[in-house]
């Protein structure tokens, strides 16, 4: 088994050449904070999760989370490292100071989280869900809500959940049954609820649930939706804690993968009716759950990143010690890594990993602009292109992740399918990164329906021009940077032609465009992905020109920008084509001929 | 979980559609078999599939095969199966009619085979590999052994294994360190084998094994590898079974997936060796093996296509029933096949299992025709092209059954990700496809070294003349035809690109050959699907002008004939853009920067 060691050389260069962390440093918000105290944040999270987190990945996959009686106990070894992870403040890295959080742009938080999840995914998602319901309270809660909750939550003392879906209301939240009936300053809340992640656990003593359901008075639909803190233990007004809340965990479900991550059925009401504090305004529930999705959403893709690079040293390691065969050419036995397709196998795994981190920070640092900075235009140009972006993160990331993951088993050869070694559970855990908060489909539809279609044309052309402003600005007798910046002029010009079809279809046609949706996703993301490295790379090569003494580490970002704009970036054609030529094919069969 | 269902339309039409089975019928060695005949063992093997070994498949991912003592379990209900398999008479159906076989076409065979692998999998292997041991028996055994072993093999009252790897020796053969010391007219054999597939189990009196050994004075390498029959039981002269042979089963691998096939570690010689007989000559034992690397290989090309139609049977009866949301531009709520993307999920899945039949099919007919034609023109024609064929069956079908199979778990949203609803168990059974039997890195060296840079040119040439002429001959004015016909007239293009390129850089650069052989499979195996389901659509469309009174079946085939050449087939030019390009890039980096 490999261990895990956090790539901070190359998280750095993302953030800093890529993503832009000089320029929200300079932020007010972030006045004080350097890039000497980013490096030791980095550093420290990096020991904390190769040496506590990474450890406890595999038990948590063989043991899993267990529930007994409505109790779930987490695998062994985990309660003791979630209390080192609270000690450690890493639970608030983002949040506000003046609650007890460490105050830092969420493209640094970006960069912690990847770790977690590298080193643990189904650990990391307990922070995770807290993150969104922290983001809730801070966006929507009342003041004394916020008084409440909001310290334990950000410290980590006490975890969140966000509870949504319902066995009949999976993508479709309009179905949610939930009912919640007004009873003195509170609500009673009766409903099962499924899916909910690490829904019940004894990581923390109490467990805050936000719970989407519907008042009796409530219109049925999307628009009868509102939004409920139900915490597992009521909480006195001393803020010590009080009686058992009505809500209890029926069982937990048996997953492809993340087997550490209790992934809960929760029943509210069983004796009368759970006791629910609205949140923010009746039926808006849904409005407020949009707010969190974002960066919930990003997360995901995230957490696709993440286990894609585990899976990648994973491999490389094997690649390395593993002899097999001879070098062409030669009689000497050699270890894999030297062989031609397994270096394919590797440069794809590698080069999808830095294009999938580009996006991803890129888009966590125009996030922190969106919310952060003093100038208005800013903030509403930035929060225009995150909502182009996140359906990119989220859907693009999570489908390489697994991309990147099954690689890594094939690297492994009939290892690969042996659980003992590991590179399975990565593929079994990145599974569901496609699928919760939102599939693929559902990222897709999003993007070419509100952020495409239903919005400003003018937003995609600003950025499709800054795109083509880079290709221009870029020197194209540079041997290292033509061949990228080529490839990515090519794939541009699919994008425009993939974009202006949709334009057209999404007027005439919507169930077509609907069929093209994910193909569009994926051209998208591709060229964002692509510009992103060129990026990178014409920062490296300066870097690299300027003699900055870390040659290799700079020549390995050149060739990796190379292979994914020549290897990977082909396929933006394949996608555009497929759309336009023939997205109505998909509908043409009735339904009885499937 | 949903029922499966033999598709014996689709498998029909292929069969004689795209496979030419009447052709084969005709031969002289299949007098009095008719399409009446054929018809009524696809039937019962439909039944005894859909009956029998589906409703085993679940017990057999939960509860596994297990080894306590060195004795192993199959899951409950499963001897009792394979006594019925045994009894049908489905063990033996391509082989020799005088050693108690069916005599079938291997085209019909490899139906046949299909159904197993879709209804269960891991219970598929167990026959699948006696197959392997008769193959080899029927050609190289002397007619003692023949008259030993053949029968009970053929009728499965015994079965058989293929003893390869040794830990140090995977795709490596070369390495293969196992010891055969002489000993008056028989070998003691002394060492350890892994990942030996049905390797030990309760399904059958005795397990006849093949083993790969090492002569004491034989070279190292592969010219000093000899093969040899190790009977679990030595068998009398009488053909009762004698005293238990010195081999025995030291574990059972923990895998991904198919739990109810036991994978397990041989300990030969433990007690001083176990008794062997040499098959054929010494040192000739890896050519024996690779006579039998044809049927093999194209056997787990077809487990790819059979576990890809099972999870698309579970898929569609999902969409089917699950409702959730509402059709665009109205307020009903529908089920979710009624979704575009959903479509387009299915479609995929649908139209790259009608291209892997195909493939499949037709590669399954070649190779009767190699063997089994009269003219030895036509078998030399054939064999050449059976060579070609097996990498893309292999490679392209287990690689496709793995994205089908992806799919499958897609289109079930969050309930995909349960282990209960199934989906995602073929998800875990199919990922071995890739890898066993030569892993697809393994399938595209041979193609490109042995079958086309070694091999006369004029093989190729043919039959890119073959598929070029379907595209001069097919009526470009049929609506149907036109798009299909011109998809595949484009990637013929590619495919000529490529292999002009191949060509090239093979004589040039071995090494970037190499780089580029995973991509130069997909570009062949996509233009031969993609030629095959033209000529499927063809006949599709003919058989719906003469209003056959079949008209839904056969619209389903052009518009799934029309979506693979649309929507899939692009891939074929982002794979040889991929390969021209930049294949060099792959071994760009030295191994220190990965």
């Amino acid at each position: 088994m490999s261990e895990y060691h956090a790539p901070i050389d190359d998280m750095q260069f993302v953030l800093y050449n890529v993503a832009g962390l000089d320029e929200i440093l300079a932020l007010d918000e972030f006045q004080g904070m350097d890039r000497e105290l980013i490096a030791a944040i980095l550093d420290e999270s990096s020991k904390f999760t190769s040496k506590i987190l990474d450890p406890l990945n595999r038990v948590g996959d063989e043991t899993g989370s267990v529930c007994e009686n409505g109790s779930v106990t987490t695998p062994p070894g985990w309660k003791e490292a979630y209390q080192q992870f609270v000690e450690g403040g890493w639970n608030g890295l983002a949040f506000d100071a003046e609650r007890g959080g460490q105050g830092l742009p969420w493209l640094v938080a970006t960069a912690v989280q990847e770790m977690w999840h590298s080193a643990n995914m189904s650990f990391g998602l307990c922070p995770l869900l807290t993150q969104g319901a922290i983001r809730a309270l801070e966006s929507h809660g009342s003041k004394a809500q916020q008084d409440t909750y909001m310290e334990r939550l950000i410290s980590g003392e006490w975890a969140g959940t966000m509870n949504l879906t319902e066995s009949q209301a999976g993508s479709d939240l309009a179905a949610i049954r939930t009912r919640a009936v007004p009873e003195n300053n509170h609500h009673r809340i009766i409903g099962q609820k499924i899916f909910i992640t690490y829904g019940e656990h004894d990581l923390t003593d109490n467990i805050i649930h936000f719970v989407l359901a519907r008042c009796t008075d409530s219109p049925q639909g999307v628009k009868g939706i509102s939004m409920f803190i139900v915490p597992k233990f009521l909480v006195n007004e001393d803020g010590t804690l009080g009686e058992r809340n009505d809500v209890r965990c029926v069982s937990l479900e048996h997953k492809l993968g993340i087997h550490g991550s209790p992934t809960a059925v929760l029943s509210f009401g069983d004796e009368g009716g759970a006791i629910g504090y609205l949140i923010g305004e009746q039926n808006r529930g849904l409005e407020y759950m949009f707010t969190m999705m974002n960066l919930a959403r990003h997360a995901v893709g995230v957490e696709g990143l993440a286990v894609a690079e585990r899976a990648y040293q994973h491999a490389v390691e094997h690649a390395r010690q593993r002899v097999q065969g001879t070098a062409i050419g030669s009689r000497e036995r050699v270890a894999i890594v030297q062989h031609p397709d397994v270096r394919r196998m590797l440069m794809t795994m590698k080069s999808l990993i830095d294009a999938m981190r580009c996006l991803a920070y890129y888009s966590a640092g125009v996030f922190d602009l969106s919310i952060r900075h003093t100038d208005d235009v800013v903030r509403q140009y930035n929060s225009d292109l995150l909502g182009l972006l996140i359906p990119l993160v989220k859907g693009w990331c999570s489908e390489s992740g697994n991309e990147v993951a099954y690689i890594g088993v094939q690297v492994h050869g009939g290892m690969g399918f042996i659980e003992e070694t590991g590179a399975a559970q990565y593929l079994r855990d990145v599974r569901i990164t496609p699928i919760y908060e939102g599939t693929t489909g559902i990222q897709a539809n999003d993007l070419i329906g509100r952020k495409v279609l239903r919005s400003d044309p003018e937003i995609l052309e600003r950025f499709f021009t800054k795109m083509s402003q880079t290709v221009v600005d870029c020197d194209k007798d540079n041997p290292h940077l033509a061949p990228i910046r080529d490839a990515l002029m090519v794939a541009l010009k699919h994008l425009r032609r993939a974009t202006e079809w949709l334009y057209e279809i999404g007027r005439d046609n919507p169930s077509v465009a609907a069929a093209a949706s994910v193909n569009y996703m994926n051209v998208l993301a591709l060229t964002v992905a692509g510009w992103l490295m060129l990026n990178m790379a014409i920062d490296a090569a300066a870097a690299n020109g300027a003699n900055s003494g870390n040659g290799k580490h700079l020549t390995a970002k050149l060739i990796s920008a190379k292979f994914f704009a020549t290897q990977i970036l082909p396929r933006a054609q394949a996608h555009t084509d497929a759309m336009i030529d023939s997205s109505s094919v998909a509908l043409e069969l009735e339904e009885e001929q499937f």
